[in-house]
């Protein structure tokens, strides 16, 4: 770097001692977004925060959180893979919906120190589906995938108002037992087969298609046309360029994160400025010019 | 902020998911310049490293290292007020000087996951002066004050070829301990009262002086003209003030903490780049523009 560059990398003290943070805990953790997404957020806001990652493998976990429970400059914590499930147990409470997901993505951190575990996942991802134009009322869905994310999209889509809920895993346990905590909700939420076939909207919620060699995750050749077709996977996945090809509505699991973001913000208190997924892509073009 | 500001705030993310971080723990903490000053550098040679503020009260401590020796992507560990004499049992190792002072402002992680604590204070202190064309070498000198940064300074004072070194402490017992452990190097090391009468070198290592309203460290009076006189404290100070009215060359404790920016980044393996408190301080000048 050459000295004239000093100008521009300094121009902001992007961290000082009065500094507090938001951190995201995972393990891999290079590829995540939130670190600048939020980061950018709150500079733009004029706010005196950053969100720092923290790489911790699954042994470390509750030693990590109890230390990381004396800070007194930390705002949230966001739990990501593979966490999630075990901080179910290292938190003091649990909102409805991360009681029933027994999974959580995010920490409040309530102002007399104690720590309450939520998970926005299934809420990001309906909220994508509507930015989208899409509204799963009335809705006839399937849902491939009950791990940690997939249960959380379950339960929010049936708090959404589908009209049927069918949920496959190939884990017929997990789903079983999705269906079952489900059913306390006096939704209609039952398991099925991995078929498209009749369904307003199909959700692929398990990690098939990560990889360029993995398995479809259903039989792509019996999605109706008409069907709205989601994944939760951020790349265009197999399934969404078939689904595309036959004529479907493709969405993607980019835009479930930046859903999260003002659920989040409202947790750090900070409900009342502007933490919307378009704010945050705004922003995100910016830092790309 | 304006939607201009966008640009200007957003355009080299700050941090990402692959960031790496080096902390500083400690109570009260919003002062610290060490997140600015270390983020500047690292950002000014290109590493995506960031220094944060840690939070902390004393009885977090031993918790919080617990959770902090658990990250993957801690590069280094620097510890200030209160915690320097508290990590010396929190450690899995010390450098000898550590050892000495029983005190510890910088963590060294070794590649194998050691955690090796190392003061860095009294280094940084005698290049400063060196800085300012003071070279203690052969001169009588006098330190007010062996808490844990004067104690710092009278080993690096004494390695650094003093002719005779003469310590002051209110907590005489204290100073007793510093010169009886000193004494172990074979320097001239001794009690003393607090008269700089006849020193080369005054030093007040005392947090007197931090207050507008603090009694004086010594009696200024008895101050030579042809003393250099040097304060840990980094504002002007009345001792400086007094000394410099006397005609004394005076030293406040600015530089101190920018010398020893160079020996940390060698505890963290960047020895080889230019860490100089000469470059801190562009990069800092350039920052307020």
């Amino acid at each position: 770097m050459k000295a004239d560059d000093i100008e521009l990398v300094t121009r902001r003290p992007v961290v000082d001692g009065a500094t507090q943070l938001v951190g995201i805990v995972g393990s891999p953790i290079a590829q995540v977004r939130a670190p600048e997404v939020w980061t950018g957020l709150f500079h733009f806001h004029g706010l005196n925060i950053i969100c720092v990652p923290f790489h911790m493998l699954p042994e470390g976990l509750p030693d990590f959180f109890a230390g990381a429970r004396r800070l007194r400059n930390l705002a949230g914590l966001i739990v990501t893979i593979p966490h999630k499930p075990a901080a179910v147990n290292l938190v003091d409470g649990l909102t409805e919906r991360a009681a029933l997901v027994r999974s959580v993505n995010f920490i409040c951190i309530r102002p007399d120190g104690r720590w309450v575990g939520d998970i926005v996942d299934g809420i990001g991802f309906v909220e994508n589906l509507k930015a989208h134009g899409v509204d799963p009322r009335g809705m006839r869905a399937l849902l491939i995938g009950t791990g940690g994310v997939g249960t959380a999209i379950a339960f929010a889509l049936a708090e959404s108002g589908v009209s049927e809920l069918f949920v496959h895993d190939r884990d017929t346990a997990r789903s079983d037992g999705l269906a079952a905590r489900l059913s306390n909700l006096e939704r209609p939420v039952r398991t099925g087969p991995p078929d498209p076939a009749g369904f307003d909207l199909v959700v692929n919620a398990s990690p098939l298609g990560m990889k360029s060699d993995d398995p479809m995750p259903m039989d792509a050749t019996r999605i109706g046309a008409g069907s709205v077709v989601a994944d939760v996977i951020v790349h265009e996945t197999e399934l969404l360029r078939r689904a595309a090809a036959l004529g479907c509505r493709t969405i993607d699991g980019t835009g479930m994160m930046d859903h999260q973001l003002a659920f989040m913000a409202g947790h750090m208190g900070l409900g009342e400025m502007d933490f919307s997924a378009a704010t945050a892509r705004r922003i995100a073009a910016a830092a790309r010019r």
